[in-house]
């Protein structure tokens, strides 16, 4: 009776969460300007009402008694164990607190449109500042061991901490490195076909033909367009993606579409009988992220995947039809060092990260502050990756991350790439003729065994179990190494 | 102090108010097939919070407490008095009736869709029966003094009864039946160029054209696709409408364009200082209804408007060059009987209004069965209107407001266009040169005029009441005779 009704309110606070949803799908893709300042209002006051629910007293009570509760199995026990942590965090917040942030959000994402269309930081910096104090805030509220950016880190992927972190970035910015000089080093190849005009309307088809050739369900979902693409679910039947277009260059949507389709592929995968409670939802970041990265990259930049897709693509832009399948796979896998990190190539991606990452670390600790963070930008990006912004637009204010409050977020986007390394190879093992499969334009066995192994527990393993339970040991990055080189190998001659 | 109070807990209803239509106005336009069961729970789940905050206990004693404070000026007086009788109709329903007529509401939506697509009324007979129970039931909880009708007239247009609506009503079937018999007499005019082929990208492009022609603000709201054309305010600074599109009719974007856009006019008028409060909403139905009558018919319709912008749509779409202008008026007012409400003209359209007014306003009264719905709407039609329906489908089943239960709602769209002639009438008085104003494409003068004598009020004078202070006297249908009869003379030449 009391896991029933534990469920019920579950269920409602997640029908609030996914309101929400609704209102910022709305917001980055349909909004009118004048429209801003009421939804920011909106969100303040449905935050409210989510808060409210999740701190509701008898629902904790309720939690505290279902979790001495012998009666529940190994699902229900996690449910509630799961439930009970979000609860001991979102009590740890005031009501104020909560409404508070999500207002200086809305008006941070303003000015972030604003700061990004005039290329000027500055207009972006005093709503950041506002926003990074309540971030330290909430840290402390949060509570930490070690560093404050820890307590940050585990609202995105619980339990990791900045050592962890930096175990693995560590060895990867050396290895990264050596990989990258010795192709800068060989015959470079080229990707002049990806420039040229295509249609907007003829994109935005082929962006839904490869959806529907992943696995992606166009009818518990849809596909428009947005400034920053992102993936976001309402709820089971409705996972929804964005993408860019440029009409001068097919890669911006081509890569963002694959990209959002694997997220909502594991959304479209989680068990819908589990809604509202977390058996029901995806684990972490980072392992989102591996779902996302393994369809890019892993198979959306593989030979086999395009020898599918390449009549398609070849019969629907004539542009491509003078370019040979090996010279079109070789062009999409260009490793060249660039300034924006969504449209950077699955090397230096990682650099990017890093960046970010260092720069939310010192920030947290306290070494840095919002007023010095356009030069320690620059300044890492020159020494990193040898890169110089024209202006801020394409430089610091090239991502929404801070302008949405997330500091923490950054490093699971590496993570998740390693961890798809690492499925990927799983994949291959487990299933024969996986390359052949793909080759084919049959992505099925591929989406079944993810359906299987990592979509349909929800969060009923962590991050870690869960790799474990599949490929037998925890995040090893050697995995995603040893892929990156021998692929580049191939494609380099290195 | 206690005022300031109220403000903020209307506000907060009124925000999920607003994000209520959000969820609606996705549903309609964007919403794929799968994702509706998850949006229905979404929309439960919201009902049930606002019903909470708007039946609060303490909210009905501040607004007690404030409706004797004497220290309030006369707006303010005019807000808590609105905002007590909304608690007090809240109150009377127990949140067991609510959603029970929620949950009656939705399984009579999905059988009237059903019965549409089978074009058999029977199948939505009876979930019909049992959501009109409830509403006889809701009429005696709400309560009434001359006929169970008054109470759910009152829910759209405050006050309005039965023998109101009869003492307009009657004498207008008889003065409409009158002119369109002399018009049927009269040599015809023609249409053809309505039809052809006009591409569905270019007709949007035209009713945004259209749309900032009357001076609606497309920085505060966009125009979608719907199946059935609504306008929809999310609040201040965000007004949207949908249009239908049909490439071989012109028409209906063209028409619904303009309703809706009327309708948009009104809410991005309304004083945003007074949001969430009566005062920053429209007065009802039929006031709202005049505000898109007027822009659709009295001015839309009209042969300035067209001097003003047909060269445009002459520009824009080749089919229409060997048209003349005379003729395109003459064409646009073409009156001929039509099965259906929302594409028939503007004097037919009266009757199609009033049969669903009489057979309510007898269910209500238990002269009729919904057992008996069927025949009584098709011997209605035949003896109004002379027409047969081929099915169910074109005929009871056209309209979706009885499987919503929205009993009452009808007879405010014909006192709007009554308003609406009323109001434009005083308008060409006060507003020197306005037929000249708006044939050079200047429709700001009336807009203006709308603003300061309709929309700038919100709710602080009943429909009534407004009337008499623009017009210096009640609704008057002659008004309306006046104008059709003078325009309609003219076209066809009587």
């Amino acid at each position: 009776m009391s896991y029933k009704s534990y469920i019920e309110q579950s269920q409602k606070i997640a029908d609030l969460a996914h309101i929400g949803a609704v209102l910022a799908w709305d917001q980055e893709t349909k909004l009118p300007p004048k429209g801003a300042n009421t939804r920011a209002r909106q969100k303040a006051t449905l935050s409210g009402l989510i808060h409210q629910l999740s701190t509701n007293k008898e629902y904790g009570e309720l939690l505290q008694d279902l979790i001495e509760d012998d009666q529940l199995d190994q699902y229900q026990k996690r449910n509630v164990s799961l439930s009970l942590k979000d609860y001991r965090l979102a009590t740890k917040f005031t009501q104020e607190f909560v409404q508070k942030k999500s207002q200086k959000i809305s008006e941070c994402f303003q000015a972030w449109l604003e700061a990004r269309k005039e290329r000027d930081f500055k207009i972006f910096q005093k709503p950041l500042e506002g926003l990074i104090d309540m971030v330290r805030e909430e840290a402390e509220i949060l509570g930490y061991t070690d560093h404050p950016y820890d307590a940050m880190l585990d609202l995105y992927e619980p339990d990791l901490t900045v050592d962890q972190v930096d175990q693995v970035f560590d060895p990867l910015k050396k290895d990264l490195k050596e990989l990258i000089s010795k192709i800068s080093r060989a015959q470079q190849v080229n990707d002049h076909f990806l420039s040229g005009q295509f249609s907007s309307d003829k994109q935005l088809l082929f962006g839904e033909y490869i959806l529907k050739a992943i696995g992606y369900d166009m009818e518990a979902g849809r596909q428009d367009e947005s400034a920053h693409p992102f993936s976001i679910s309402f709820g089971p039947g409705d996972q929804r993606v964005t993408t860019r277009v440029d009409e001068k260059n097919f890669a911006y949507m081509l890569w963002s579409t694959i990209h959002e389709g694997g997220h909502a592929l594991y959304e479209q995968g989680l068990p819908h009988d589990q809604y509202g409670l977390p058996l029901g939802q995806a684990i972490s970041l980072s392992i989102h992220e591996s779902q996302s990265r393994l369809w890019e990259n892993n198979v959306g930049r593989s030979l086999p995947f395009w020898e599918a897709h390449y009549p398609e693509l070849q019969g629907r832009f004539p542009a491509f039809q003078d370019c040979k399948l090996q010279d079109f796979y070789r062009g999409i896998n260009k490793i060249e060092k660039n300034k924006i990190r969504t449209e950077a190539d699955e090397l230096h991606y990682h650099f990017h990260v890093i960046i970010r990452y260092e720069i939310e670390r010192e920030i947290m600790k306290g070494g840095l502050d919002v007023s010095q963070l356009r030069d320690a930008w620059n300044d890492l990006y020159a020494s990193y990756l040898n890169v110089t912004f024209g202006h801020d637009g394409e430089g610091i204010l090239q991502d929404v991350h801070w302008a949405h409050g997330s500091i923490g977020y950054f490093p699971t986007y590496t993570l998740g790439s390693l961890y798809a390394a690492q499925f990927f190879a799983q994949a291959n093992q487990d299933i024969s003729g996986l390359q052949n499969d793909l080759a084919k334009g049959n992505c099925s066995t591929l989406l079944d065994w993810l359906r299987k192994k990592v979509h349909y527990h929800g969060k009923y393993y962590s991050a870690d179990d869960l790799c474990k339970e599949i490929t037998g040991s925890s995040l090893d990055a050697s995995y995603f190494m040893d892929y990156a080189t021998k692929k580049y190998t191939e494609i380099y001659q290195l």
